[in-house]
């Protein structure tokens, strides 16, 4: 999505990726290589002018890396954040943003004490590699100790109080090189099974402006460049940071259709310095995510404002296919629009 | 521009180009080669479902081999109208379109008849190959004749009568393979040096209907399978049938941003067998061709609504470099828009 939003702004790519079948391959040139392969990154360097990422479990020593020798956009402070669950907390903390309760467990044996501490439910998470639910468990009760300290593996975690939220927030905005910082209206998620199921933009949501407040002071913090997604829980009509992601984000999807200028392509204007477009809301919109199977194409394509999106990407328990976003030019519109897409394709709807 | 629209689809795509730099060339596999090179079409032929063209010089020959292979859309047909405004205009006759006055003018000794008959001033343009503004010549007084027949290079040609008209319409419609048609929104343009500058999508057109009307009895007669365009004057008051483009059109390109479904995804969606898009605009907007140079990126980008299109080609005389599709929530929005744009890129503006 990244590069059908650059070929216009005349950009050409190279992608970097292991997987032999990568949905991007099409689009470009496919490095197909380890993250970490010499040849591989000394082409990339080689080759391009700027270079980003759109997952974020990318060794931070091949960012490093490439950050050593041309500019890496976000950089490797921000990559580092987001890839370990407590120096986010701890960023979080020290900016004043509140999160739930937690406290880090590197050892079985902290185990018990951080319960004490937090109180039950609890989260056991561990703090690296953790994307869409893997690496979790829940606690409800004292004896789940022992599970959960088998699901994550015995590697160093967090042990978080699993809140109970109203909502799930996320508020996505791009930070130019300049500083220039734009947001995105705050997105309403719904997770399914760990995974994002179902993103809705909010017009004059009240916790708009506090969460680009908070957002706000992670990018500037991070001195980040390029677009961020910041995840909040609401609990008691207050924000509540749960995590960052530094890249394009699943919950921005609808900024295709739904904004003046996508999250794409203001990642992409952020990172080769050009002036950040316009965030402002063009429809109504929602947006959902297919997974395990996409709906039938004929299906969706029959339906007036169904915007289908696929990643060309083989079926496998739990994977993103594609999403779908619905635009509208109202809210009675596109309540009657996804009540039509319901019709065809109920197993979208969490 | 297709390919942009179709990978969303799960599309993907083979693109035969005789130039090496193809723009295209990035988005799939290109097959460089002559478009009757028989190894190249055995290769296309071998790997596409469904084959498409969006200029219409390819050679009619090409067409028909591809045809009796496998599904082209717009079919031989379609493309044997377009590509000779004899035929084109003969079908306007035969489907009670109203023409300018013309005559088929095959030797010089029949210019002078022909003249006779239009009246001057008069146009006379190669009845092939013709397209911005190539392969024509104006005639407004007797002696001009031996000049335009030299213009011409005595091919076979039409002489029709240059119309005063008060504006240039054009109408985009998609027809699919079961008969289904929509119609986009008619839109005005106008062109300097033959060549296409601006193109504004017309809301409630007091043409709008006659434009449909005229367009899907093109469409019907042809059996058509895809986007077309059918461009207009208007004399009076009342549209002229001036040629029909059988493919994606760029005085569609506004269709991008300013329409729920683009002319670049409902030809997708037609010749590939999906239910057509809607085709109701979604903005108010303007396009704009970059002719000759593009105006700098940065400067554009700092603009709200200004949506730019690069095609990634080398500047050459003539040359459509890129477009600009400006959008707004309403007119005075719009009016606004475009007085920033012109601030920056006077030469746009025709």
């Amino acid at each position: 999505m990244l590069a059908l939003a650059g070929y216009p702004l005349g950009l050409e790519f190279l992608f970097l990726d292991p997987s032999p079948d990568a949905c991007a391959a099409a689009l470009g040139q496919h490095l197909c290589a380890d993250y970490s392969d010499p040849g591989a990154l000394a082409r990339l360097c080689a080759s391009a002018q700027v270079v980003t990422f759109e997952f974020e479990n990318v060794p931070l020593a091949v960012a490093e890396r490439v950050a050593a020798r041309l500019p890496l956009h976000p950089g490797p402070l921000a990559l580092r954040t987001g890839q370990d669950r407590l120096a986010e907390k701890k960023l979080f903390q020290r900016l004043k943003i509140p999160v739930p309760p937690f406290r880090p467990v590197d050892r079985r044996e902290a185990l018990d004490a951080a319960l004490e501490a937090i109180g039950l439910p609890a989260l056991l998470k561990t703090r690296r590699l953790g994307y869409d639910g893997k690496g979790q468990a829940v606690l409800h009760q004292r004896e789940d100790l022992d599970q959960a300290w088998q699901a994550v593996r015995g590697q160093p975690s967090i042990l978080e109080r699993k809140v109970i939220f109203e909502r799930e927030l996320s508020c996505l905005a791009v930070r130019a090189g300049d500083g220039a910082v734009r947001y995105y209206q705050v997105v309403e998620n719904t997770h399914r099974g760990g995974i994002l199921r179902r993103s809705l933009p909010r017009a004059d949501d009240p916790l708009q402006r506090r969460a680009e407040e908070y957002t706000g002071r992670v990018l500037e913090a991070l001195s980040y460049v390029g677009v961020l997604a910041f995840e909040f829980f609401v609990v008691d009509g207050e924000l509540l940071g749960n995590e960052i992601a530094p890249r394009v984000h699943n919950s921005g999807h609808w900024s295709i259709e739904g904004a003046e200028t996508s999250q794409f392509e203001n990642h992409l204007r952020a990172i080769t310095g050009l002036p950040l477009g316009n965030t402002a809301t063009r429809s109504v919109c929602a947006m959902f995510n297919c997974i395990d199977e996409a709906p039938p194409l004929a299906a969706l394509a029959a339906l007036a404002g169904v915007h289908p999106h696929l990643y060309g990407k083989l079926p496998k328990p739990g994977r993103k296919l594609g999403h779908i976003t619905v635009t509208a030019a109202d809210p009675a519109e596109l309540e009657q629009r996804l009540t039509n897409l319901k019709a065809v394709a109920p197993e979208l709807f969490p």
